[in-house]
């Protein structure tokens, strides 16, 4: 009569497998396998808190398609679109628990602290970024600590974590959270030159979607500072006030700008800094694959 | 920069705080911090054990309200009704991050895996609600069983948490986890009986709320056993198809019928199971008071 963990709704199974079709870039759970392989960590651990990261990822990432109203994602339709907001939700809380399970298996404290720490720290961005649309004075400094709560923090976990479940000691555990930090922040950066510049096909969702939802982005920032009408753009940016002709207009003006560099340029400093970090540790071969994975961060185009 | 999970966003504090005036009855802590007290338990373990399930609880409200579209909760408008479905989906959110850090706080492995179990068990149950609104032929294991997904899973944490935090045996542990699964069997049974016969300033809520959402309950599928148009009013109730005229003469069938009463014999068979199970624990004021819980269960009025 009861129903066990294993046992799941047919139609959550075809959600799930929607979801896990759409592919993703799993760069979350690279990260934690290949810091956890540097470290010399539990490989068992190491895979399990890898899906746990990216399932907690995939969660967020659900219940975001909701709240944006996203149709497409990763290219595909969304839950939302296809299902309804009550199956979204449903769906991304049962990830959500899935992913807070198998953090739970590994069985140490710290690791399930930071797990439910970072997701405070995510929806609590959101909840800022959801009413951060009508604040027309937001400036770098709050775009920096939006992305830490949105796409760094869950970095941090995954480097972080993966020290957990290594013998390295406090200090180096610290140093592999700040790698996390640096570039996932450069991650995001670059993800949001990318709603820029890259073409829709490649990326599986409309160009400049940030923009038209009023979201203002650094390469956005960057631009502002140098434009003449910038309190009115800015205005007419974030109430979602622009045409597709004034926003075809903004985003030809965007690309042929400085603030794509401008961005760019910001993304390199943490990279940089990641790498640098990354040079404490353990000379292996797994320490180069991450010298390589920071690199594509940088210069991915999707 | 960082956002710590000490620096809440204003939006959200105010959604807590709207949240939490609402009360509630707090049968789950009080569980909670009585079996634990019973099972001489570790007592500040206990108090967070007992947030840690309450929020959980509260969490799975917060994103109900916003699948079933309910505008009233405990009386006062829901999140989803004054703040919108993107607040409510990150509300609750945040409070289930929350229960899971409070969870973790405690350091007992053993309970963070049931606790995130009972999670998805939760959720794979609405699943199965939202699309079983379709399924004509659903019957009384079909009803025990999403009870038990959606209440008496959450009790089961309440019991057997507590009866982990204390040192008694595997089986003493077991014993406790069915008390916790008998008498939340009966509280929702209770629950579903009092959608029918409480009045609607007490409880909150809209009279024959489930009924109006094609919900069919216990006290629905006894007065169906016996209905002579079986077939063809169980499909006008599912499809809600009922106007307003149909649905109080439905009620009033059902409340003049044998229903309830045949209801009522099967939450106090669960009841008197789980009160046969206590028996078994330390006789002590904490088993007195939770056999007073377990008769205030069968006996309240909302």
């Amino acid at each position: 009569m009861r129903i066990s963990p294993g046992e799941h709704d047919p139609n959550l199974i075809a959600a799930l497998d929607h979801l896990l079709s759409s592919g993703g870039k799993r760069i979350r759970p690279a990260l934690v396998l290949l810091s956890a392989g540097m470290l010399n960590a539990d490989r068992d651990h190491a895979i399990t808190l890898a899906a746990s990261v990216e399932m907690l990822h995939t969660a967020t990432l659900v219940h975001d398609d909701l709240i944006d109203g996203a149709s497409l994602r990763r290219g595909i339709p969304t839950i939302n679109a296809t299902l309804g907001p009550g199956a979204t939700v449903l769906t991304g809380d049962y990830i959500f628990a899935r992913a807070a399970y198998l953090a739970a298996e590994i069985g140490e404290q710290a690791l399930m602290k930071i797990f439910a720490r970072t997701l405070m720290t995510i929806v609590n961005g959101e909840i800022s970024q959801m009413y951060a649309n009508s604040k027309s004075d937001a400036g770098i400094p709050d775009y920096l600590e939006r992305i830490y709560a949105k796409t760094a923090s869950l970095f941090e976990v995954a480097t972080e974590g993966a020290a957990i479940l290594s013998d390295i000691d406090e200090d180096a555990v610290a140093v592999m959270k700040s790698f996390g930090y640096n570039i996932g922040m450069a991650f995001q950066i670059v993800d949001d030159v990318l709603d820029f510049t890259a073409d829709e096909e490649r990326l599986g969702k409309p160009a400049a979607n940030d923009l038209r939802q009023g979201l203002i982005t650094l390469p956005v920032l960057y631009f502002l500072s140098t434009a003449s009408d910038q309190e009115n753009l800015r205005h007419k940016i974030t109430t979602q006030q622009c045409d597709e002709d004034e926003l075809s207009e903004i985003v030809s003006a965007i690309r042929s700008s400085k603030a794509i560099d401008k961005a760019l340029d910001q993304a390199q400093e943490f990279i940089t800094t990641g790498i640098s970090l990354l040079k404490m540790m353990p000379a292996n071969q797994e320490r180069a694959a991450l010298y390589e994975l920071a690199d594509h961060i940088i210069n991915r185009s999707t």
